[in-house]
This record gives structure tokens, sequence and C-alpha cells, in this order.
């Protein structure tokens, strides 16, 4: 058996690592690739695909797209997503959308991006953080893939919730490589201006704190304050997030990762703290916690184009499709 | 007029900084260069050196020092400078120590570092952050260089004593570049291990905690828990700290750092996110602030090998000799 | 069908880069993992093969390895392979050598590196660049991996052997990754040292050069003065080899190499300048040439680790045991 | 004594370069500051500069050029310098053109870059090596100041220019920091092109061959094929430049080049391999060679921003307007 899947948005990062992930998938085919352009090869895009994939890439057409494919794998910008979604939903097309339109409540969507055009179908998508949701993803057709920063907050606090004293503040530090600023050209992306640089963007203000407080919310049935400052790091690719809550009372935190994620294969429990690299490359989330009276601090680090994007996109499509949910995923960190 | 000063522990990273601003310096002259080991030339050892200045290196010697030097810069490993102390302060040397021993009380010292051999000298020391001390390093013989993170959180979070609520924790969040870890060879220095990769280490139980919990308390008089956690960055130099403090009402915490830092030639208020670079190769702490409510968000960047380190050192060995607190002190990045 | 190897020198990255490669291998069952030190689990070596792989380190152990299994990889250093060589060969025990043991003619070896112990199996060791030498590594039980630098050499140079005036010097500019350099703890790969910098090292004299010297003799038939002199760059693994040769008449080098690497699944003929990043994670080889008159440029990139170690041991131990070449090579680069 | 300087084309590195150098001259008096878009303040264009230099850019004008400066630096993309050279010229200011302008013949410009529009002044222009055309240089209006990759090349084969058998080619391999291509947004300086990776381009037809190649033959006295491969490198700045040349006969390198610039302060010959970290901040040129046989090796670094760019241009205007020609040149490196 073959599942038929489609990429849009093919040139950008996320959407190479799809490429790279789906390449080795057994049930799923790559049957088209779309772009704002089309190429002859998507090799002539990606060198380092030279030899491996020849297959051309699409000018992207909801109607094509529509018949060729059973699912889809959207990772295009906000906004521009929803358009398709609005289409191929209604013809049963399985859908998992990298972009942050179905996160989101509509309210906060509206207040943190812009306008949703297509608000009926919000009430339809499923959160595709599948160690929370993992039934709810099995029986939708639409899953909105959440960020790379509420992905590994999500991962280190949850197993917190019932712990967490909601009367404070917490607050995410959180350092992201490049790759997660996409491949446009911007200043800040330029190797001068990163290379031998750190700084703090968006503090507080960051369209990620809301996705992050709504889940916390739903899946972690507390309501609680969330300070969230990402910074960008010189580093090509990998995320770590330092989180500092407060607690109603002494824990071994330690444990209570243990026991949380027991059963979770992609979840590690380090004794020490985690490092970027042990994840870079996989689908793994890294997290240690340690505490100091009613002060919690924890680590949490995902590959924020494999976790925080693609790999957990193909996770969650093959959840979606009835398949084993590690098939395909990568595993062995791109180390030394 | 010429100052003649020494500096014991050369070889290092903090010693070659010392040597760069001071062979510049228009009243301190170099007079002895020591480390464990001697050199003919300053130059074989540090390469840059090479036509610039021919000096060199002797075997570290307190008669002579004690003989031939007016203030001597102590750039050695803690432990080891207070031997050094404890002769020299009492033949009238003036002393900056670069280490650890005379930064912590008695008692948090021996908590958090080694015993102390030198318990006597401690009540003579002054720490040496010029922007709060500035009148007591003047009068005294011997300043406790304080250590880079200190420097960096404590000129963040003073301005803002009187707003805290105390209540509550507040959060130390830290970057620190790789030279910040001294030249010695560790697994964790090694460029494999560090390059692409980011983590915290010794967080919440870094020695650096006492030391800014207890100069809080000093200069801020205000008794407030600390949680520090240390994150080592894919970086030579440079350092940035991100704050989070509970405030006791809302504030404008720009015009409260322009007001507080009004007179400080050091200290550079920013409108939007510090960038290590910036201050980089410099003398300077860039800060920004910014606000949620009675949440606080602070952002505060130095050279950790000058502002944390040497350029202080000299800042403080400047005013101790009755100079201008900022001869010699560099004050241009290394940009871009 | 499974067949039973063992990896001696597990600890370092080649090390490492065999378990990463072996872990998927359809035919090769990883039996035995060899070190200095032992370990009850790789995963506290290598805490990225956490949850991936659970096995236990030995000290290495020569009877153990005979007795286990049936093809053995030496990831150990120079003088210390010869040693397991001499019994196992005995013992019809395949090995891969990825050492520089017999890699050279027994004179150059000892002008090169040391004395030679086992002499005698310099003649059964076959040189394991399987694009030249396929037949033969098929045929014997003692490969001799090739070195990093003379494998992006090599493949660069040997498609143009008949071509070049060997009455000129030919000129090998390297340039390779720190992970080449091995895990040892060094001044040199300190992060302070290599970040930011880069720089020649043993110019002329690298112990690499008689290494290709031999090889272009032996394989393309010609003797031509050889000038190597490999640099270091501040980058954790893949290689750039810059070439200059003089050649006896004009040719469009692209279509040499392509006619020459018709068949070749690993070597990649590109029709502009070759980067690092598209072999980095890979067994390919990427190659682009360019003339002006008599003039050649070749450029070769290679991951060292891989096609440099790792990847070219397991292929040649493919060929070894009748397998296909290709059997679990990676192919996907680490982009972006 | 004071004299009033401008600089044109302030917002690019060069730029920032120039105004970091004069700011602390002693005699060159920083009037006016211009780029394509005005600023109030150029610390609003460069925060390191915030509390250093409080001075507006203005929109470049050659009238107002021309009454308020008596030299002036063009640091602007060729063949938008030569509009300046033109009026300013006929109007007695000294000119330092950092531009390709007025480096080459007219032939090798127009074959190389585009047309020329100011052909009369090009036998006005002076090649600004000062350590070969410091006379030239003292008495001219204009000067065309080095390339950065011609700089490290000339200064490094000149030496050895009459033991070159000039019937050979001699080749140059160059490797240089990230901040030679500029500013501007290009996808190869994007951080996740260029950060751990490396490639030559432009190779044997960049633009700065056939400058090497005049200046060879004008200053050397010889004529030989050059074959130039500039390579990009994941480094700010730096510039490392290696040199393979036949000789006549065998030679002791490090003799010779200690011999011909004995006199020369700017210029460190070493017995190692150079280091990129050496000279980086720096007007050194460090230089390094070795032979074997009639083969000759060639290691030369620079500062690409300073001694191939701004602080060459600043030892030009020092010399132009009878100055020591060391005046405010940066010596110390920004080691570590």
């Amino acid at each position: 058996m073959k599942i038929k899947v489609g990429i849009v948005g093919v040139s950008g990062y996320t959407g190479l690592e799809l490429v790279k992930i789906l390449i080795n998938h057994p049930i799923f085919e790559l049957k088209l690739l779309c772009a704002t352009e089309s190429h002859p090869n998507i090799a002539s895009l990606h060198p380092a695909l030279k030899n491996i994939l020849q297959m051309p890439i699409i000018e992207a057409n909801i109607e094509k797209i529509a018949q060729e494919c059973e699912l889809v794998f959207l990772a295009l910008p906000h906004q521009k997503a929803m358009e398709y979604v609005k289409t191929l939903y209604k013809k049963n097309i399985k859908i998992v959308d990298l972009s942050a339109d179905y996160r989101l409540s509509f309210e906060k969507y509206e207040e943190s991006y812009c306008q949703h055009l297509d608000k009926e179908n919000l009430k339809n998508a499923v959160y595709g953080l599948p160690e929370y949701n993992r039934n709810a993803i099995a029986n939708t057709n639409l899953v909105a893939n959440p960020g790379c920063y509420p992905t590994a907050s999500l991962l280190g606090i949850l197993p917190f919730a019932q712990y967490i004293d909601t009367t404070q503040t917490f607050y995410i530090d959180a350092k992201s490589g490049v790759s997660g600023a996409g491949k446009k050209l911007t200043q800040t992306s330029h190797y001068v201006t990163i290379n031998e640089n750190l700084f703090a963007y968006s503090p507080i203000s960051h369209r990620h704190t809301p996705e992050i407080s709504e889940q916390i919310k739903k899946i972690g049935n507390i309501q609680v304050k969330t300070i969230f400052v990402p910074h960008l790091i010189p580093i090509t690719r990998g995320m770590l997030v330092s989180i500092y809550a407060k607690l109603k009372e002494k824990i071994n935190p330690l444990e209570i990762l243990n026991e949380h994620y027991a059963n979770e294969a992609f979840i590690r429990i380090h004794h020490n703290c985690v490092q970027i690299k042990n994840v870079v490359g996989t689908h793994f989330c890294d997290i240690y916690a340690k505490n100091d009276g009613e002060d919690l601090f924890i680590s949490s680090s995902i590959d924020n184009l494999l976790r925080g994007a693609s790999s957990q996109a193909v996770a969650n499509a093959n959840l979606m499709c009835g398949l084993d949910e590690k098939l395909g995923l990568p595993l062995i960190a791109y180390v030394p």
C-alpha cells in the first residue's frame, strides 16, 4: 500500500526537510512538489538532492493537488495556507498545515496575525502535538502542526501543569538557530549580523506566546501568565528552551518527567543539561528539569526544522492515515 | 607621571586583554608580566603581539612584584590569588584581583569555592563595580573585580531594585561565549562540542549566584531569591543576560534606566533589544528593558573579557590611583 | 542472513559514525563495540544514541573479536591497528582498517609514521577506494581504508591522470573541518583557537602526501610531484580540496569527469563550484573542474568522517562480503 | 594642525571601519559622512557607535565635499566612484578611492568591470600599496586603494619576484571571510548558506586576477601567468592567501622575506604557518613561506576590511598628506 502525498512550498527549509524524510518513507509516496516557481528538477533548487530525487517542482495548483494527492503538507506562510485548506478540506484531502493558520482560536489569531478567512475550519483542526492529542489527530483531516517554540515549550512544561502555582507568571527564555527565520534574505539572517552575535527579538510580544498559552490551558487545564522571549543564536538549526516556573510544592522533577513520558518513544529525559547537538537531525525532544525549593527550571531541546516542523508533520500524517506514528521519522542525530 | 604596574597570570585570556589595554594606557606602565612559566618574549605566547610588545614573561615572584610595581593585576585562579594578596596588601601595593577570592562574604565563599586563607582582608576589599562603588574603590588598596555574569546581571537589575516585588523569585538566564571558560583544554571547549550547539550548565547552583545575591542586597538594599542559569553559546566572546523579575507596580523601564544611568559614560540604554556584537571589544554595558504589566524583562550585554574582567579591572585601577576612570578603556567595538 | 561485525575504537568520531551507519544496515549486525575503556552503555558516551542503541562497550580484546565477529572495523590510531591486524588476519577475520597502517609502502610508512611491525600483511592489504579497486576489495580480507585528504584528492585528480603534464608539480590546497583532528583535546581544537580563524598546517610535509603520490602512481600510472598543503577551517565536518595541475593539452574537464564517472553512483559532477554543505552527512564525493588553457583547477568535496572514513569503510565491507556496495550508505545530506 | 576629511559610502563595512579608525586619528578630522540615504546620526545606522560618535550622515553631494574636505575616502561600488573622482580631482581634493575604478589599466578595466568614464585620471592614479609605492603615493592626489585579495597576494609574492620561474603558472588559492562580500543581502551571505560551509567562487575568472597580474608586472618586473581562485569561508573577517609558485633555484624563503621586509613595520614574517586571527583588527600582513626544492608555498594573511581596505586607505592618506604613515593605524588584534 502506498499513500500519495504532495508538498506545497518545497523551496523553503521545512519543505526540504519534508522531502528528505519522505524520500525514504515506506508508505507515503511523493507525488507532487509545488512551489511559487516551477523547476524542471528539485535538485536544481536543492543541489544536495542531486542523484537522490529526480522530480519536477510545479507551480502550486489546488485542483491538481486535489486530483493527485490523498494527503498534502502545506509548508506555506500564514494566510497563504488557509486558501488551500478552504478548498482541499472540502474535497476530503488530508491536510497537515505547517503554518500558524489553524493553531490559534479565531480571536487570538486575528489579534496576532491577520484576518482569518476560513473561520469554520478552525473547529475541525486538531493541534498536532502527538504526545497529547494522538487520538484526535488520528480522527481528523486537518492538523495544525505546532510552531517550533510551542513544541519545545509545551513538551517541557505540560508534565508539570498540575504542580504549577498559577498565581505566578512563568517565563520562557528560548534560543533558536537561524534556519528558524527561514530562507528569506533579511538583515537579521545576514551572516555578518548573526555570526558571533546573539540577541533577543520580539520579547514578550512574539506570536508564539498565545499559542503556548492557549495550549497550556487546553491540554494542561491551567491558566497561567506566560512571558516568552525568543533569542536568535549563531547556529543553523536546533532550539533550546529554558523555562522558569513557580511550583505549588516541592517535587522531584525528573521522577515526574520519567513517569509522565514513560511510554513516549520520542521524548528523552536526561539527568543533566540537554544539548541542542543531540537532537539536531532527529524527531526527539530532550528534556531536563531541576528545582530549587519551589522554583522549577526546565530545559527542553528540539530540532526546530524537524520536531519543530517537518518530522512532527510526518508523525501527524502517519497518525492521520492510521499508520505507526514513527514510520520514517529521523532518529539519529547529526553529531558530532 | 607614570605608575608602574604588573600583571600576574598573563598567559590566559584576561591576562592578554589586560596587556592589550595597558600597552596604550597613558599613565600605567607595564613593568612586570608574570605567569607560571617564563617566556623570553610575550609574543611567543601571544603571537598577535609580535612587533607590538617586546617584553619577557617571568615566573611569578611576590618579592619582585612588591619591589617593582605600585599596582598589580591578579589574573589568577581563585585560591591562588589570595596567596599574593596576603603579602602584597601589607606592603601597600595596590591590588586589582580578578579572581573570586574577595568578592563574597567569608561564609558564602567557603560554601561556594573552598577554604579562605585570608579572611582578614575580606573586610578591606571593595567590590569593583564602578557605577555603584566609585568612592569606595577610589579609597581602597584592594579591589575584588566582579565576575562577568554578576557584572552584566547587576548593571541590569540594580536600577529596578526599589520596584521589584521581593516576595517573588527573579530569574537570570545568562548566555556566555566560550572564552569565559578559559584557555584550559576541556571537552566542553573542544570546537566540535560547542560549535553548532548550546546548553545550560550548573543550573541554579553556579557560583556566581551568591555573588549576585549578596550584591543585590548590599547595593540594592533588597533581599530577593535569585535563580541563575548560565548557558554556553558558540561564540568566542561576549555575553547576554536575560532577566525576568516581578514588579510591585507598573513602571516605564526605559525611563528608569535612562534616568538612573544618566551620568554614566559606559552604560548605554537602547530602545530595542541589545546585541552582543555591539559591545564586544568595549567596556560598555548595553541595556534594554520592557515590561508587561508587572512582569519585567531586562536584556543586558557586555564583553565578558573586558567589562566582565580586564577593562573593568583597568577602570578600577584608574579610580584607585586617582585617575580619570575612562583612561585607556576600549570603546570601539569589533563590529562588523 | 546477518553478518556479525565489531568496531574497535568506538569512542572517537569515526567510531560513532560507524555505529550510526551500522544501526540501520540490513545485513551487518553490530556484535561488539570496543574501546580503551568499557562503558555499560554506548549512550553514556554518545548521548545522541540514547533510546536508539542499548549496547555495552567492552575493553578491546582480540580473542573475543575473533570469536564473535566475521568482520571488524578498526578505528584506532596508527601503530595500534597493526597489533590487531597481525592476529586477526591469520584467523580469517575480514578487516577494514581505518588507520594509516596498511595504506603505504613499507618504506614510505616508516618514513612518514613509525616502525612497521607487520610488514608481511602490507602485501595483502588493498587500498579501499571502491571506484578504482572494486574487484581487489571484493577479494581481500584486509582493506586499508583511505585517508580523508587522499580520498577527496584522488577522486578529483585520477580522471585527469592521462592528461596531466607530469614534468610539472601539481598542488593540492586542502581545507578540513575540525572533526578531522579527532576528539583529543589539543590547543588547536580549542574552540577559541579555531573559531573565526583559518590556517595551514604541516605544509608540504603532511603524512597524506606520500599516500596521495603512491596511489596516483599505482592507480593513475603517472609519476608527478605533489605539493599538498592542508588547512584547518572553522566548521565541524566536511572537506574541500582545491587542486591545481598543468595539462599536456587543452581539454573539456567536465566532459571528462562525466564520462569517467558515468557509472559511479556516489560521485556527482557539478557544473559550478561544489559546496561542502551538499556532501556533509553523505557518502558522496562532489566534483567540479575548470581549465584555463593548460591550467586545470579541480574542486572536490567530501564528508571527512563519512566518505573520508566511516561510510567508505562500510562500502568496503559491503564489497568484501559480496554485498551491494551501497547497502546502508548515507546519501541524504545534513542541509540546510 | 587638523586635516578635514570626508567619507562617501559610510553605510557599508569599509565605511564603518574608516570611521572607527578616523575617530581616534590625531590629524584627520571627520568632517563629512555621506551615504545614499541620510541619517540624523551615524549611531542609528551603526549602533556600536552609540555614545562614541554623534554625527549626521548626509546624502552624498560632490559640491559639499569639495567645499568642506581636503581629503576624501570613496567607499563606493565601482563605476560610482569615478563620478566623484572626475570632479573632485579637478578641484585638487585628495582622493583615496577604495573601489576598483583606478586600479587597472584601461583595457583590463573595461574587460573585467564595465565602461570607464574617466580614462584620463587613470594615469594620475597611484596604486596604493605603501610598501612598494610609498613615494608615488606621497606625491599624488589620487590613490587607487588595492583590493583585499591583491594586497595579501602581492605582499606575499613580490619578495620572490626575481626567483620565480616565469615560464610556469603560479597559483593563488585565497580564502576570505564573508564581510568581503559586503553588507548587501544575497543568498551567498545568508547565514544558513555559508555557516558550516566553504566553497570556491569565480574560479580563475575573478576580477582580482588582472589586478594581481598587472601589479606583479609593474612592481615585480616579471610576467607570469596567474591562476587565482577565491573561496568563501565561514568567518566574518580576515583572509588567508595560499600561493604556489615554481622557483628558478632553491632558496631560503624566510631569509628572503626577512631581508626584503626588514624595514617594514606592518609586515610580520613568521616561522610557522600564519593564522587569520592574529591579524584581524590590524593593519598587519603576516607572511610565512616554505619551499620544497623548486616549489614554493607562501601563506599570507590580512584583515580584509583593514589592510585589505580601510586601514590601507588611511595609511595612503597619511602618506598623501605628508604625515607619518602609521598615524592612527590599528595594530592590536581582536584576539582571542
